[in-house]
């Protein structure tokens, strides 16, 4: 077992380091330009961090290769190979590395193990009408939110989803009238979260289409609106905008926790989907969970995982039942040990804004959202929203914001991916403190 | 640690138990008529048990509570308690509980362990076209192959999925042109797996539909041919039927593998699905792959599942990595210990269809399929498929062998479901021991 561990460790540390060029491909995957990364080695680099590194190489925008060296156990090394300036800072994805630092200091306490003949059946729950829910993670999801505070739980259906971008899907699929004539309209506020468009329309499916932006939405036909709250790109607080008769509301909740956002009241709408993605950190998961109201639509969105994928993975779920235990003991302080997880978070997020701030302010030629403090009732004290990602504005002549830092080897996302202007950019919050570090320092000296 | 272990072991064999009675609630989910099995227990059973079995309660196609009572730990305090001849009997579901013993003998030489901060990122291998593949299953995955001699890796793409039926949505999304103005036509020839009309319809997306068996496809129109092989429902070993220009086949090998069929040829068509659930037993963990010749269709197919689930389950392809070498070192008899898998899934099955034939032959009232004997490569001996499903027919009067079973508390599937007669029933094979023993000792005392 020791050699086990020993050896998922060192793999796992040297994955981890390769997220940030990683995220950089994905957004070559998004764009459907990838090619496979096969280029040579970029110059520059110490030659012993080559074979440390052979699993990072990608590809730039402009065929140039380039090298991540990211990582708590190789950054030092890196650091006295490389040039910062000639680093490339890909904040474009959302990936929550920034979390890593907090489970490695809760050691091996949320350590899962699964022996080789368990969890094999396709069946987790015979009583739940989501029948591939493990019990252990609904009881966790229904102890979290009584201990934030973000939400109700009693009268809800919990259907698990592998991410809540199944769920999304799911949602879709459970709200769309079946015997209807056309698709229905799905809609969002723009700024809306840039993966609506294409994850609702990919299939071209006769059940539902994705209708644009809900500000313009005036068909007097059914649709379904969808709400983030706090909102991805942008972090503001948010409500439906149609409010017609015939429409469905979504909440996409990923974000309403306390690190990020005061949490102002328990929600308790219809359907509401949240994530370990962006709550715990563990993206790799691909465990998130909708709380719905309805049965018939909660049968409906487990039917549409059902067929999907037949059930999501057990062990992600009892891995994931693990995670939110801690995070509940170390919110209640169980045992007395454990940092609190939310004012890790709220800590770590309200320096970063605060240096971002200071950058942009620094550089002169950008702007930040300015957020009205509210009262959370988790953390008992009023504070200003401090989203997972910055929506930043060029000012001035800047008219393409996402070519312009690409230019600095800063990569963004571009309002235009979220209905907007492309002199916004959103640009992520959660990479490792060496990273973010680096780009705080980069864009302070961005200067006319 | 090893509470940890304590509590999983006891909380999955209890899941385990409940395997029987969840693939018949599956059904009525199937079948959109699933109700929250909330009725009361059935009588007959000690009071002892109904508490150690509360999750397993669910609810007959007659409104009829019962409670199902398997596992290997519960077993025989259970069958002290019941009548067997009451007892329902649901092999409906493919769920391979089969393999637990195999995998319970190998104790914790497979059991995997993930601390808290591993496997964070969205990200595993950004060399890779398939960016959230696991380089360690992706080299398990090849090993594997290599092995059994079941199929060519050499100049294939893996594409890892949330188990197969994924990975076969992935294919009809990467497979379809994009362009057409009118979505193609999936066939397969019946009797085919009874899952691919509704997978492919559910939907009703723009880009694929369902057109029926394979058989009677006449149209001048491009499709996507589904060849199952060795095939679900009835075993057999097939090929493509249609053959015509402006074809494309995908090739389901969920059961080529030498438990259920001769290994006579390393598969190499352009594109295969395998599945861990069939293979190793593991359908918990959610877990497909596909080998795809063309680099664009696996890309499509990757973009696919980015678009679905954003990746697959980082912590169940690590497992399944385990499981995996763990049956290749069985074969190779690596460190001389641990029994041959596929030996022991072979003698298993051999055993259970001599088991079953006798019994259908008792019975008078059931014929099988016959298998032509053919040589294995892995095992080095001729032999007769042993398939995982058992297609059995009613022979004379009987019209209804779903109802008829029905009526003596088997559940199975009918051939409706597949595109055939309902004469036929699909059967399970991989169940528990006392399942599969209860099942022929029954069947073989059905007469006329």
């Amino acid at each position: 077992m020791g050699k086990i561990t020993g050896v998922f460790t060192w793999r796992h540390f040297l994955i981890s380091s390769l997220a940030l060029n990683v995220g950089f491909v994905l957004r070559f995957v998004n764009e459907g330009v990838i090619s496979r990364a096969e280029q040579s080695m970029g110059n520059g680099f110490c030659v012993e961090e080559k074979k440390m590194m052979k699993f990072s190489e990608t590809v730039m925008a402009d065929g140039e290769a380039h090298v991540s060296k990211r990582g708590p156990h190789v950054s030092s090394s890196v650091n006295a190979c490389t040039d910062g300036q000639d680093r490339v800072i890909n904040l474009d994805h959302g990936d929550p590395t920034m979390y890593e630092q907090y489970w490695q200091r809760m050691g091996e306490e949320t350590t899962i193990v699964i022996s080789g003949w368990q969890s094999m059946s396709y069946f987790s729950d015979v009583k739940n009408l989501c029948w591939f829910l493990e019990p252990l993670f609904a009881s966790e999801i229904i102890r979290l939110h009584k201990t934030v505070g973000n939400a109700i739980t009693e009268g809800y259906h919990v259907v698990v989803g592998t991410g809540s971008t199944q769920l999304f899907q799911a949602a879709l699929y459970a709200l769309s009238p079946s015997e209807a004539s056309k698709p229905i309209n799905v809609v969002s506020a723009a700024p809306y979260y840039s993966s609506y468009p294409s994850v609702t329309g990919y299939l071209k499916s006769g059940l539902y289409r994705w209708a644009g932006d809900a500000h313009s939405f005036s068909k007097d036909e059914p649709y379904i609106e969808l709400v983030t709250s706090p909102n991805n790109p942008d972090g503001f607080v948010r409500q439906a905008v149609v409010n017609r008769h015939l429409g469905i509301v979504v909440h996409d909740f990923a974000y309403y926790w306390p690190q990020y956002t005061p949490i102002s009241y328990p929600a308790n709408h219809d359907l509401m989907l949240f994530t370990v993605s962006k709550s715990t950190g563990h993206a790799g998961m691909r465990i998130g969970w909708a709380l719905v109201k309805d049965e018939d639509i909660a049968k409906r969105m487990t039917k549409f995982i059902e067929l999907n994928t037949i059930g999501v993975s057990k062990d992600s779920q009892l891995r994931a039942a693990k995670i939110l235990r801690a995070v509940s003991d170390s919110c209640e302080q169980v045992d007395g040990k454990g940092e609190n997880f939310f004012k890790f978070g709220y800590n770590l997020m309200a320096g970063r804004w605060r240096q971002l701030r200071a950058a942009a302010n620094e550089s002169g030629l950008f702007s930040l959202p300015e957020f009205p403090r509210a009262c959370c009732n988790f953390l008992s004290r009023a504070f200003e929203p401090q989203p997972a990602f910055a929506w930043l504005k060029c000012e001035g002549e800047i008219e393409d914001c996402e070519s312009f830092l690409r230019s600095h080897k800063i990569l963004t996302r571009s309002g235009r991916h979220f209905g907007v202007s492309p002199k916004y950019v959103r640009v992520s919050m959660l990479d490792r403190d060496e990273i973010f570090d680096l780009f705080v320092e980069r864009l302070s000296n961005i200067h006319s």
